[in-house]
């Protein structure tokens, strides 16, 4: 047996907090061959990049990667040795001994382990710490992997050592059908498929980084997310097909997030409206999300710390759309309710519609995927949506 | 012309502290291919050592090494960026990537510098910057070299890249004949002996670690002590015995020394007294200083900080001994005449203790070595015996 343990800033911040962590890790390596991928201390991270930020407006991504990722490699050593304390054989590896990356540095793709001299290690009974986000490239510098990467780095690293599984620890208990502190009756999912895992976790508590997930799906990777501070199973994530058609369940839980705001175009249909205001995004670097027409507008929501951005580039775009007017609300949520269900069961998607309507939640805009059918609704009214859907789909405890 | 600078801790602590090392580096690079060895920031080292300690009382030394190098990995990073800021070409390369260390982690021997693509990068009028302290053992782990060791970095990088000189940056200006905040007329060394400018630095300010002095003396690399902060030239470290003879002055300057205590043993002459005492000391890991016999004493000084150590040591041998009563005076200090002149010329040695003895300062020991003369006196009566002595032997301006 052979596992992966990730733990995040919060479980790191400070000695205290990382001895508690060398508990959670002497219990597990009494049964497994153990390795720990380590994230900085929380808030170590944003101190770098804010003295990266004060150095240089525009700085080199290879000297930023060499700044940011000391933060990592504190910890990874505070860990091996508080693990020696408490007696048992530990010892750190650095990112740059064995994690060959590739790609835009400050955002690198894990390459290849070089898994030779961990894997030794390990087979001897020793406990690894290596820090994560981080590698080496090509030319023999360091590299990051964006934002979040560590849980990258623990997929990578179990799939390269070839563990039986990868337990993310984090500040939530696992995946949870909606909010907890919007639904009371809100409950832990045993297992979820990893899609709608992304899509729940989506604006809401950062679960899990996307890039890892992916990964754990590509390598076959099973997938935990548990708490580092209860002692809880926690949520398995299904990354594996077959396993995946089997326990998926049709609804999983419902997502609320706030992060959206929405513009309203007044705008004639003609042809190209639509393209036209999305270049004019695209080329601000801005990404649309719920997008619906109508005869006389055109309706679309966009991230809320874009919104300005947003407007500005519609604006120098307005011939070219034909728009007379553009107007924005960012006092809206979207709600989702997420599951494979959504796919194979046209039904599903039509009850979210009529539960919002039964309790007459104005519907601002609406869309529907392979995962997902989507409501946008007034800010005010997020509440009483989640619960309303929670109920109806019988998801609580 | 190829030149190595260092910056300490002081010239580091902070974003604009670091903007104005890269001006004095843009400086430099204008009329030489230039390498930078860094510091932490001041404060950094000890932030981390103190992780450490709260880890584990006794821990890795090799994992102290992964978390405490981090300290100069941010400001190798942070000046890189500041330089390419300026519109100068600049990288950093990591310990690991070029100086190979070998030894005791956390106090680790420099054993090689792999100056390959560091050679190459200067050549092309690239500005590299490595963080001082730190390189990689033979089993590819990070070593530092322990505290101070930034000088030491700094030496070897400069003799494997065949450097035309080592400048130190550093909050002193650079040697003075004595210390003024003592004595006002205290003058600036344009230049001074290696030997004589360890005895000088001795306990006062401590101007470099003395390892990368005598590093610097067996690569006969040319050593300048300067100020980041002033504009002045600093005191040139004379590292070539050629030179030595022809530019080494009779008396360097004036040491004044408040560390030591003064341990005064009661014991009958008897064979083998002295040796017992240093026995016991010796096995607590304690070392003496000067030292005086009589027919029915024996004193000798030791650090203050170990004075308890001390006595203790010395309680528990006090049969072989033969020690009847110890007492200590911590209010002393050490004061000495530094210069290759005392080796070869005795009369000044018999001047120090006359000028001390005309101005009645007690003498509680004595010693004479071949580039000082050293008395102990009465804590408060050290400023008058630094300023009776900076007179005597015209040291001023």
């Amino acid at each position: 047996m052979r596992v992966v343990m990730k733990f995040g800033g919060t479980s790191m911040a400070g000695i205290e907090r990382i001895r508690h962590v060398a508990r959670l890790v002497e219990r597990q390596a009494a049964s497994s061959e153990t390795c720990v991928v380590v994230s900085a201390m929380a808030g170590e991270t944003d101190r770098l990049v804010q003295f990266c930020k004060e150095a240089a407006a525009h700085h080199d991504p290879r000297e930023y990667d060499v700044v940011v990722a000391s933060g990592e490699q504190v910890t990874a050593g505070l860990l091996a040795m508080t693990l020696q304390n408490a007696g048992l054989e530990a010892r750190s590896f650095m990112g740059w001994q064995l994690l060959e990356a590739s790609g835009v540095h400050g955002n690198a793709r894990v390459e290849k382990i070089e898994s030779g001299a961990l894997d030794g290690a390990l087979r001897a009974g020793t406990v690894a710490v290596i820090p994560g986000f981080q590698g080496r490239t090509e030319e023999g510098r360091i590299a990051t992997l964006g934002r979040g990467g560590s849980d990258t780095s623990a997929v990578a690293i179990a799939a390269g050592l070839r563990a039986d599984r990868c337990d993310i620890y984090t500040d939530v208990a696992g995946v949870y059908t909606t909010d907890p502190r919007i639904e009371p009756t809100a409950r832990k999912l045993e297992a979820v498929g990893a899609e709608e895992m992304l899509e729940l976790a989506g604006a809401g508590a950062k679960v899990l980084q996307v890039r890892s997930v992916g990964l754990a799906i590509r390598e076959d990777m099973p997938l935990t997310v548990r708490s580092a501070f209860e002692d809880e199973p926690g949520t398995h994530i299904i990354t594996n097909w077959e396993e995946a058609d089997m326990e998926r369940i049709a609804i999983s839980g419902i997502a609320a997030d706030r992060s959206e705001a929405l513009v309203k175009l007044a705008a004639s249909d003609r042809p190209g409206r639509l393209a036209a205001a999305l270049r004019a995004l695209a080329s601000e670097g801005l990404s649309v999300d719920m997008v619906a027409q109508g005869p006389d507008s055109l309706h679309f929501t966009v991230p809320k710390t874009n919104l300005a951005r947003a407007l500005k580039a519609l604006d120098g775009a307005k011939d070219a759309i034909g728009q007379t007017a553009v107007t924005s609300d960012d006092n809206v949520a979207k709600v989702s309710v997420v599951g494979v269900g959504i796919r194979s069961n046209p039904e599903l998607a039509a009850k979210v519609f009529d539960v919002l309507a039964d309790r007459q939640v104005p519907l601002l805009a609406a869309t529907l995927s392979e995962l997902k059918a989507s409501a946008l609704v007034p800010d005010e009214q997020v509440d009483v949506a989640v619960r309303a859907l929670h109920a109806a789909f019988e998801l609580g405890e």
